[in-house]
């Protein structure tokens, strides 16, 4: 997998008014992915735990990587956070395209939301994905999402189930278990 | 990236009535993904070359595998080819249930249909992901391809656009490098 190395870097000066903050790869044991699947109300589909989380980015040849936004212990969230946000990526391939990275997740906190943290994450996996040769950032979107895919399609992304019509579709493990013992 | 070592499989006896034939992770030279393009209605997409599929399949920590299903030289198809059909593949991450698979490309020349020579393609990805501890297999679907919605529906595939209303995004490359150089 490629991407390697360590990413740390200013969150271009204060974000917001009172926010000094960087990115940094790394630190599952805190990742607000619970958030995440709240806002997209899909906390009933949430399986993994920290442990595996942390195992499956940091050991071997990772499933994936993961670019934090921390702010400083004075700017934390009413919770008590210093990540605020984060975003988990992967590669993948086209056979028409050619490398591509992948953009499973992209969150902030309400809270720090409107201050540009998204943009920054989002440009960070961008600059990434291109050090590594992708010609291609993939992404799912909810469709009743329309403030991000309002921010995507300013940035110039394509919504390409509308204009090609793909359709994202999932075996879960109890169907991939039954094909792969079935005749 | 996990995966690895060499898969060959006999396809279970003749595929069909006259065809023996075997499955094979790799010779990415022969892949007949321009058939792919062309039956996707989609070959103005297609700028990778060979070298390029050879390159970034086989060097390093990959960014994809590929699985390709040959039949003997003497059931080759009319063009003369043995490798006649093509699964690629590569890993990902959900936060909310863990490692998966993502089946890139399924592929079988039209001569070769209807011989369950993309089921047991399928069959096998979906084993490579249980050994490697995936919870998922996720794939893409142009909407039209009711054929194979079908075969995968019949699979216990779900429609995660239909049912949740995902839809895929993509920045290509003069987006991904305005975004980089952008404020």
């Amino acid at each position: 997998m490629a991407g390697g190395g360590t990413v740390e870097e200013e969150l271009g000066g204060p974000v917001g008014t009172r926010h000094g903050g960087k990115l940094t790869l790394g630190s599952p044991p805190s990742l607000p992915s619970q958030d995440l699947a709240e806002f997209e109300q899909l906390t009933h589909q949430v399986q993994i735990t920290e442990e595996g989380l942390r195992q499956d980015g940091f050991t071997g040849h990772p499933f994936y990587r993961c670019l934090v936004a921390e702010v400083p212990p004075e700017s934390r969230s009413r919770d008590g956070h210093t990540i605020v946000g984060y975003g988990l990526y992967s590669f993948t391939y086209s056979t028409f395209k050619g490398r591509c990275i992948f953009m499973e997740d992209l969150y902030v906190m309400p809270e720090f939301r409107g201050k540009g943290i998204g943009k920054k994450l989002m440009r960070k996996i961008v600059e990434i994905g291109l050090e590594n040769g992708c010609t291609q950032m993939r992404f799912m979107v909810l469709e009743w999402n329309r403030p991000a895919i309002g921010l995507y399609q300013g940035l110039g992304a394509e919504d390409l189930s509308a204009a090609e019509g793909w359709h994202f579709f999932c075996l879960q493990k109890d169907s991939m278990q039954r094909l792969a013992q079935g005749p």
